[in-house]
């Protein structure tokens, strides 16, 4: 336990993992400098709390979901515009970058209350069709 | 017939029109400031050689296409995309704008001969529900 | 002047042209199947009269600016940026295309009351530095 | 150690946390349904696997840089634009949002090699006055 005065209290856990990832980590670690697995693993814990706060937060803020799908599959180009269309008070406009003749690459900033905003990302995001999405805080201040 | 050394050879014609367009031309002929009705046709048949010219230009060069759509037509966005991802080597992306629950706005810049511009313009404006679009020439300029 | 029913009481005025211009207009003419060059006018000014009402129509709509610029002019980006954003409750998002290492493509959908749209696109072109610029309107109907 | 057929070999090892740090972590992993932490860690460190590998795969792949800044910060704007510019081969458009009269949101999709996008992606998160950014892989798969 830790007894500096700037230090809080510590206390500890044991991760079991498979000696793959274990040999993954090891090479991360040292990559990105951390003096020992604790502190890294501690760094990624952190990262996931802002997240988190980020998704509980009261008041107006933006996220960007990236989505990328293969337009092929049958409606999908209709059903994610008509889900937008149905929050167009928080998508103002969507970039859509056409990978090639088959992938498609939308951009879709969203502006509300982080719930709603989460909301519409999982709508899309579960969305048949959909290959891969993550949603992106882009702002933990409050706008004016 | 002109006599000035700067004057090219005029020629001339007679235009017919219904009465209330007529009323239309002199008044917009009066606010634009133009000293008579012949002069404000020569230039609006000016910007119309201007486009003429770009559509038939050699080499690349950049137009921007604006659609609105109702996104309630059956299959459109899916018939959208499809069209542009089989131009996806002269459609890098495509601005995306939600104007309410029903309406589209999508503006695609498309670059490649004008020839071509134009073929995959009019493939998308033809698309039934589009209803409204206009292709504008982004440049005049060769590309670097 | 028109004996049909349906025919609107017409009236005539004469146009003078460089003879180059005729020719070029007789071509055009012919290219898009015009009966004779009266008809190619009158269709030039309707269309003429339809951005015209665009711009002076009352309520919201919207309007779709085209720029292009060379991103090397002193301060350009910063101004163009700066412009934006004191009408950002007009301008919800901006589509810039890298067309070159120089050269600029800026598509910025405007919404608002059409003088509005006007005065915010004219200070857009009038920024030093803006090599080409036109104001498409996207919509004549009146949005939900 | 694992005995199940399925089962890789398992090693341990022990992170050492402040206390309120691992309150957070026992709440997240309840609301996720992890049976313990040490599964909470082992998904935090195999997401963090998929985002180092495809940092590390060769040919061409694309990442949504997601920047968040102030654009009253001196020739900001202007940077930023050159920059892009300077890797036009690799970022074909970029999306401005205009979040308030202050705050700018520039989503940029880039296409190349996972190591120069991180090389472009880090010059423009590096520039002054730049206040978020994050840089998301957007397909794990090889184009066509």
């Amino acid at each position: 336990m830790a007894k500096g005065k700037r230090r809080q209290p510590a206390t500890r856990f044991t991760v079991s993992l498979p000696v793959s990832l274990m040999g993954t980590l090891d090479r991360l670690q040292g990559e990105r400098r951390y003096a020992n697995r604790s502190e890294f693993v501690r760094d990624l814990l952190r990262a996931e709390v802002v997240k988190e706060e980020w998704k509980e937060q009261d008041g107006e803020t933006v996220g960007v979901l990236v989505l990328v799908y293969d337009h092929h599959t049958r409606a999908l180009a209709d059903k994610l515009t008509e889900i937008q269309h149905g929050s167009h008070d928080m998508i103002a406009a969507a970039l859509h970058v056409h990978l090639d003749a088959h992938t498609c690459l939308e951009v879709i900033p969203l502006r509300g209350a982080a719930r709603e905003i989460r909301a519409v990302a999982n709508r899309l995001l579960a969305t048949k069709g959909v290959r891969y999405g993550q949603l992106v805080p882009a702002t933990g201040q409050r706008l004016h």
